[in-house]
């Protein structure tokens, strides 16, 4: 069986040093070097990481020749996402935010309609 | 390093086999050969992954001695959909779904208070 991209994503979200990378990459484009630096490992040891996250098509490397910076790619996060979504009814908390917005349209419906009264 | 409970979670999902488990799982209670019955796998295939989804606490046994119904527990589930929420804005589903439901809400709005003048 070939591995679906669902696969992959998630087994690239299984470790703890790759998912720091992509928290790392929402806050902006990065260098190997620049990835390396906070944690407490070898530039081999996060290139391997880099490759796992490539494979899965969670990042990209820019056009800089010299510093190959390296950006984060949404997609397959947001597929991810979407099959956990299917689970959401049994946690339930979309459900209760989307309440909580309900509530605010209609109590700033409300305040709007007493406003045009006056 | 201990795995903490995303990296549990995310290599769990990281198999279709495991992730049909859950769908079917969703649908409620099953027991390991209603499991097994769709898949073409023995039960002991079946049962080495229903062991990981165990160990990443995705799914329990119920009370019933004899048919050891597994259930979903979704809680897991919850915390790697919350980890997604954070590149949420990377990807913008979620505020053009926002948006959507405002225009619906919006022009709701509109056809009750036309409907109340009358």
């Amino acid at each position: 069986m070939t591995p679906t991209r669902l696969d992959t994503t998630f087994a690239a979200l299984a470790d703890p040093t790759r998912r720091a990378i992509l928290a790392r990459l929402a806050a902006g484009e990065a260098s190997v070097y620049e990835l390396a630096e906070p944690f407490a490992m070898s530039q081999p040891a996060i290139s391997k990481h880099l490759k796992v996250l490539e494979r899965a098509g969670l990042i990209s490397t820019g056009q800089d020749a010299q510093r190959r910076p390296r950006k984060l790619e949404a997609a397959p996060l947001a597929e991810a996402s979407q099959w956990l979504e299917n689970y959401r009814k049994f946690w339930g908390a979309r459900f209760s935010r989307l309440d909580d917005l309900l509530e605010e349209l209609k109590a700033g419906e409300r305040g709007k309609r007493k406003r045009t009264k006056r």
